[in-house]
């Protein structure tokens, strides 16, 4: 008799917190109320839809200023983004690349694309991200230090950077992992692909890495159509991002001369202008986003075997996806919970398949993943559109 | 006496046969005087922007219908859709990849990105394209061929692939190509970035090779802000297209399945929806473009020391960027032209630098390159926009 229950229960919450006059509630939609149109139709009318034009140069001093990143370089897309963030800090063939299992495929596909390898540790039940602490006691025992370099005792590779993910919006423990990461000699790359608007002890998320990638795909928090940005606080840095995501090309009034193996990474002016008028309504976004998250745990507050995934003490959440966790014992229920909310027209999701059960990266090294792996068995993600958050709705 | 009157012969007959209202004549600038408004509108009204929406469907389906190759994958720009081309023949690590000098770096970058070597060889003056008899005598010379494969014998590597590129829309000699390829046994793929709406021998470029690139950055004959695609008359190879551009994830209704290292190369639809109004004015565009190319031509016969470039025999060119060659003998006067056209207004440039003389494939094979060598020095690009083609002047 409880199992039909918490089925149940799951699906009048969302119905009563997620209503929706659409016959399907999507997870995540984007909504454009602000200046889209008439920055979009600036670019068609003065024909500066593509790499001339002043949108980008706006999106990327916004976002500096929005997130108190030094240096923003706009580009193609959050994959591009963590690619370019590892080039950046020297990741080489043959590399190891530490990058916690739970994450969206292109945190891996970004280490493979410099023809490194990514080598896989556990998250943390509060974060859902990286285990800072974890991932320490594994370093002690697996590597060793030398003339400033760490390696891998067991594979003899050099590891070279570390890359956390703030999933769904919920920042990682980043004082103690800049710390790890200091005694190791391994570069921080922050994949804040989800997490624009959240903030670590009161600072925005991305001031840790020295490179941090953003996404503005169509589910993200903010849209650009599809886009990315690499953040960073050192300036040289940045103008390196610049000139590697747009061909390597020396300026000059009429020459092609490119100094090194660069990329087409460049984000199109009419996707910047999207970007512009996005991120000014970004503060709003928030608001109804933390509204609806509020309205979430405060009813499944009351429902038994269920509980919805908060920000941790030390940082606030864009709370970008929301998601509840199944108690271990409901954990078999997931994909018959997930059936009968798709099948009622409301959309919900997995959290994503471990990367290190994926074929092509089965071969990798890795440390126990035994919290990831019961993460993934129970977390269920919920509609989180900023728009639901408007609604006002008694609980 | 002589050179300032050559000099001066240039400016004033561009200043006549491309005329503007504005005070600098760009190169080529895109036009916007379609349904481009209607249908981006569509996709903000639906918030339809990124990767779900019908118009990257449309576009596709209007590329496939529009070359007559069965398959169009959309892409986010030429150089995603060369390094997928090569992908999708089997171009590996270390492998040899036949390229010409004189193209834009994205064809030397893209075989970079799968760590192949690009092999650089000559131009031929008729079509400013790879020349395809004396890469068949060079062939002969430098490989053997071993299991049906073809070995370079002074490196010992695989050649894999030729990528011969239709320069500013002109076609190259696809029929002796094509005869060379299948006796060395290498994978065509042709990059035709400059050449949507350029025929062989009445066939729209992009037909001979396994898999081709378009680009549509904004300096293209028409543009999606930044965007290419992919075609291929082979469905299968279309298929996998698909999938590598998009994450390589597994269809299913909520989990994340990926089953080998993919890459975001989609194409978000509000740039697929400028790419179907675009292409809808393309035959416009081409008879705009021909129009100006032949005013150009016209007047141009009667300046001597220089000659417009105009298609061969057996194509059809889209005339996508108008060219001019100096004589040989004028052919240090180019810097000079090129520094008295832009100070009046009107853009002009030279030819890419030889990819093979940038610092960072200085060590790669090359053959001869003496015709590229030769037309580095003596091509200048000319003021091309369709808007210029409309424009009636007599001449
Ligand atoms: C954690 C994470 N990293 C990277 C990305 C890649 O971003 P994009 O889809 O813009 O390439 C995403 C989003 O898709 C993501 O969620
Ligand atoms: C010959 C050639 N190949 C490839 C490309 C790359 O296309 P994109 O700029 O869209 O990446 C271009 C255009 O820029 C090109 O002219």
């Amino acid at each position: 008799m409880k199992q039909p229950f918490i089925m149940e229960e799951i699906v009048s919450v969302l119905k009563r917190v997620a209503p929706s006059n659409k016959d399907f509630v999507a997870l995540h939609e984007p909504s454009f109320q602000g200046n889209e149109w008439s920055y979009v139709k600036e670019c068609l009318d003065t024909g500066w839809v593509s790499s001339v034009g002043k949108y980008v140069d706006r999106f990327e001093e916004m976002l500096s200023e929005y997130t108190g990143v030094k240096r923003a370089v706009a580009v193609v897309n959050g994959t591009a983004a963590l690619h370019i963030c590892l080039k950046l800090v020297g990741v080489e063939s043959d590399d190891e690349v530490i990058v916690p299992t739970l994450t969206f495929i292109a945190s891996a596909n970004a280490i493979s694309y410099c023809q490194a390898i990514p080598h896989f540790v556990d998250s943390s039940v509060e974060t859902l991200g990286l285990d800072p602490n974890k991932l320490a006691d594994y370093l002690l025992e697996i590597t060793e230090v030398r003339n400033n370099s760490c390696y891998n005792k067991q594979t003899g590779r050099r590891i070279k950077a570390v890359v956390p993910m703030h999933t769904f919006g919920h920042p990682v423990e980043l004082d103690t992992l800049v710390d790890v990461c200091q005694r190791y000699h391994l570069e921080l790359i922050e994949d804040a692909a989800e997490s624009l608007g959240s903030y670590y002890k009161g600072r925005h998320t991305g001031n840790w890495g020295r490179a941090t990638a953003l996404s503005f795909n169509g589910n993200k928090i903010m849209t650009t159509g599809g886009g990315g940005a690499i953040l960073t606080n050192d300036e040289e840095l940045g103008k390196w991002a610049k000139h590697l995501t747009t061909t390597a090309k020396k300026p000059h009034n009429w020459e092609f001369v490119h100094d090194q193996v660069g990329y087409n990474y460049r984000m199109p002016n009419i996707n910047a202008a999207l970007g512009c008028a996005q991120l000014e309504q970004l503060p709003d976004f928030l608001t109804r986003k933390r509204a609806l998250a509020a309205r979430y745990h405060k009813v499944f507050s009351k429902v038994d075997g269920v509980s919805f995934v908060t920000e941790p003490d030390f940082g606030s959440s864009n709370y970008w996806l929301n998601a509840i966790m199944l108690s271990p014992k409901w954990s078999h229920l997931r994909d018959d919970i997930l059936q009968a909310t798709n099948e009622q027209g409301i959309m919900t999701r997995p959290v994503w398949k471990l990367l290190s059960d994926l074929p092509m990266y089965a071969a990798t090294p890795r440390m126990d993943l035994s919290v990831a792996k019961q993460l993934e068995s129970c977390i269920i993600n919920i509609p989180s559109s900023a728009s639901l958050g408007a609604v006002h709705v008694e609980t």
